[in-house]
């Protein structure tokens, strides 16, 4: 998750993003096919100096202008004007964004699915037990442990489900070039952009750069992943400390009291959906987008959606691993 | 809006739940005939004593209690212990939210295409004017007017196509009983619960109490709402402060400068989007529901679920309003 | 709290700005001396008709344009044009509001001081017992109920403390005219501003309508407030919940298990400080405040402010409850 | 700033602790005089293996145990028992936290202070130039650029202010050992923690690490500073996009149209005040941290917490660079 995150992958993608609108340019006649050659020849092998790269970035507020200029340079000579013809910083961004998003929820996707299949497995073992059952946190009548195991289980299969939806709206290209309009294309805007699609495995939609309900929604359901996995290490915890309902393997120890087992993962878990469930204002936040592009808004996109993936891939990391500490559920 | 999520309706809908369940119970054989038909007729006129009903649920943090007693009061002896028998205060409250969250999408659903024509109208009338596009907030190159105009109308479209998950995931029955098992139903209790769920028009499902996924999913979708028509009312404020480019009908007066007209329905846009991107923080976290029923975090669902959902009603009329409000775009 | 808080102070309060800011400028010279008389006279039976008041806030945006008008109305002729004379709407809400801010806190204050005082006797009947200590949410080293008891108890005494800062920070006068700059009066504006704050016993400041640290500084104050009580009322759940640490007097009933005995008040604390918490970032939000004055971010502190005090006062009231209701504490 | 708040800065306040610590209970008979000068010798030149301190945060949640580990092996036999006896994680991070914290909170004062000369400057310069006023984001009376340089600058001075509570508040150290109770020095407890504090220059208070007001009041101080500062931001930005009022030096460059220049700064302003107003609810939810401690709570704050400093940090770097790049304002 990190690496599908971190800053390597983004240039990757952007790098990916540029080659291909070459190679579409030029199969439309925008750009000569020696400048398509020329800057996927060079892009191959280009990495940016990431110091002046950095500089870039907090001099324009946004990665791509250093970026596009270490590329020309990097490009022979006639052919370096060629390259990011006809985008604008968002085009390649977002949809850099888009591209990593999706390999992120493909991950996500399998270990909830493998999740789900753990707690199958854990009701199978456990599920006839009883467990004392729990309303406004006071003890009530007992119920099997299928049943609690069910609560923490019946979520997942329900993300996994909206996950289609999700991929609906995220899995689709930003292309509208400087104001949206995509004129350096005149009429063939359409095409060009329909076949950049195309190559880089993106559904077409037109340019949605002030319109980041797309944004939003995979955010929000980052957050319902991590909630429902937050309740699953509430209830853990909260079982565990009545203490005899519940048996787990090793957890972290105490600085202090170096017999006790403290069920951190457990803890981690509410922690997480807690997080996400903050961040998630901030990304609707920031749906309130000034005209045609605002960097206001954009800037507190990507401070908290990069942490939001990072959390959801934490807590189903997390998640996994205490299930499998549970040694005894119910009596 | 405001008459589907008062106190009348809940109570309506909660009448029409426990009607609903005497009389499946009693096709099922665990109540009399005679008591389902002495529930079904008192309750067709009964309405609670509002002064009490208040009162128990200061007490009871949760208005069914005192409602089921006063129900069984209104019901001839002795079937009057056959009201809210097998269910739980959440079940009846549950279902109650459902059955009008439903009526108010349906309402907002309608808003939403009307809104989505009136766009498409601005559209016809001032579309191939031009705007000057902002980046940045700073003026960038122009564009069309249907080019801002699109990036308000398109969202709206997502939003009713999402309407389809949303209802899947919000237009279920919630039916568990005291525990969530249906235990007062023995091996009927998928049938019973079946059986409620088609008598009240929903889709049958397993509790979903201590499961909040479905209802975080509704906020959020309400919030994504309210941002695309915030981002609207941004837009139009921030327009209206350049001048030149929009001519608005009347607005709001000044206490101070009667001649100033002030565009309030479109920073009110702004200020719904913004409450709810910041209530919806608190729909998620309640997500991380503490074992079977937590009173504490569903507490706080209705504290600002409903609030939400006002929201989105008021930001729909506002947006229709403001539309109509716009006698010129672009020059 | 309610009744400070509610439609009719506000109005009252506002009435008694219009009629303090009339006698200050008669005072000094603005108005004439029969005016200010007359103004005060009339008011002193004024009420609005509140549906045409309410219909104007719609309007508006704000109430304050229509109730000037209805007051004029009011005021014999031919005073009726020195009602509101260079004051503008955000003066008279923001003072009206600062006045009710100020008599809540007194309220507040008193409420916290009984419930320190409330903790300390808890702690003098059952502080040598012994608790089990819980980190992490497991059991630890036993702990004497006393240290438990102070950790409910002096963050209530720091509250109070910090509340001379935020006095200092809210007890403020709020008036600047149209653009902020008294420029009705000349070079008299320091002097009328100065004269009205004293007349309404509150500090004297320069015009802070668009720097809203004041108001957020409050709001972060009611969540402190509500977040340390929130953590008594989670410890008496989870304290009740181990079952043999604490008896609790009657709480709410239960509609499915009528001896079930639910601490709502306890939950309910943990609710309020959840949504004071996610309400304060509503309010930290509204501090980028457009300009001279922005209807967007002032709304959306009226949207959420009252409501935060409404539930400061809701928890600190709840608190007293619960504390009465703990019957024994530790074993 | 980020050197502060860095890893190093951490780990060397946490080595610090320890060998006052040591030095404290050796003075006061709980450790012998040589372990505490074989742990000041030994700490002089310890640093952890960083890959193994990863490892064991991951595994405890926490970073001190595995720290303490490292450290007993670095510490000559038979004294490597006593680091870190009677304390417990949280007193070793909070208290390094708070001397990081204070270290920081002068680095704002100082920042704070030079804006607000700064300011005072620039409106020396262009104060009497006249700016347009704008409420309800619309074009109202003119107004002094002096005015509006006020609401930038007041703000700041309150902070200041502000500042005696935030420090009476944060600077204060933290012990309380395993259960809070310090029963590792019987009698002696206030005495040890009295010298421990007086020797790492802080405060001495009762341990407080289930009370996290102190820690949710400095958050709030952050996001006010953020808040005021955002609202410079947005100013400017507004102020840059009517086109005629200010003149700045070059901001950040664009992609696509080389010629435009972008106020990034300002924007950034805007996105570091959403930011914290967002965080700050995550800061208050850990308010409500279960029993003696919680990890989930105290984790929660871990995320944020660093983050707003860091945003505050940025926030007053970016404004005196917007500040400098003010050429002219007003008219």
């Amino acid at each position: 998750m990190a690496s599908l995150l971190g800053v390597g992958a983004e240039i990757t993608a952007m790098i990916g993003f540029e080659v291909a609108l070459a190679e579409v340019e030029a199969e439309n006649g925008f750009i000569p096919a020696e400048a398509a050659a020329a800057i996927a020849h060079a892009l191959a092998t280009f990495w940016p100096d990431m110091a002046r790269l950095k500089a870039g970035t907090a001099r324009d507020g946004v990665v791509v202008p250093d970026l596009v200029r270490q590329m020309r340079q990097a490009v022979e000579e006639p052919y370096s004007k060629h390259v990011h013809s006809g985008a604008t910083s968002q085009d390649v961004i977002d949809t850099a964004f888009v591209l990593r998003a999706g390999a992120c929820l493909d991950l996500l996707e399998q270990r909830l699915a493998a999740l789900a299949s753990a707690f199958a497995h854990l009701s199978g073992r456990f599920g006839e037990r009883l467990l004392t059952g729990h309303t406004r946190m006071q003890p009530a009548r007992p119920i099997r442990a299928a049943d609690r195991i069910e609560s923490w289980r019946a979520p997942l299969l329900r993300h996994i489900e909206r996950l289609e939806t999700v991929r609906r709206s995220t899995g689709v290209i930003q292309f509208g070039g400087a104001a949206g309009t995509l004129d350096a294309f005149g009429e063939k805007g359409l095409t060009v952009r329909a076949a950049l699609a195309a190559r880089l495995g993106l559904a077409d939609a037109p340019q949605w750069h002030g319109q980041r309900d797309r944004v939003a929604e995979l955010a929000g359901w980052l957050s319902l992943v991590t909630g429902g996995l937050g309740k699953f290490g509430q209830d853990i915890a909260l079982t565990a400390q009545a203490g005899d309902e519940i048996e787990l393997s090793s957890g972290g120890s105490s600085s202090a009291m170096p017999n006790k087992q403290n069920p951190v993962d457990a803890e981690v878990l509410v922690t997480l959906a807690r997080y996400n469930a903050t961040q998630l204002s901030a990304v609707h936040h920031a749906v309130i987008h000034e005209q045609e592009r605002s960097g206001a808004a954009w800037t507190l996109e990507w401070m908290v959606l990069k942490q939001m993936m990072m959390a959801a891939g934490a807590s189903t990391r997390l998640a996994s691993t205490l299930i499998n500490r549970v040694e005894a559920l119910g009596r």
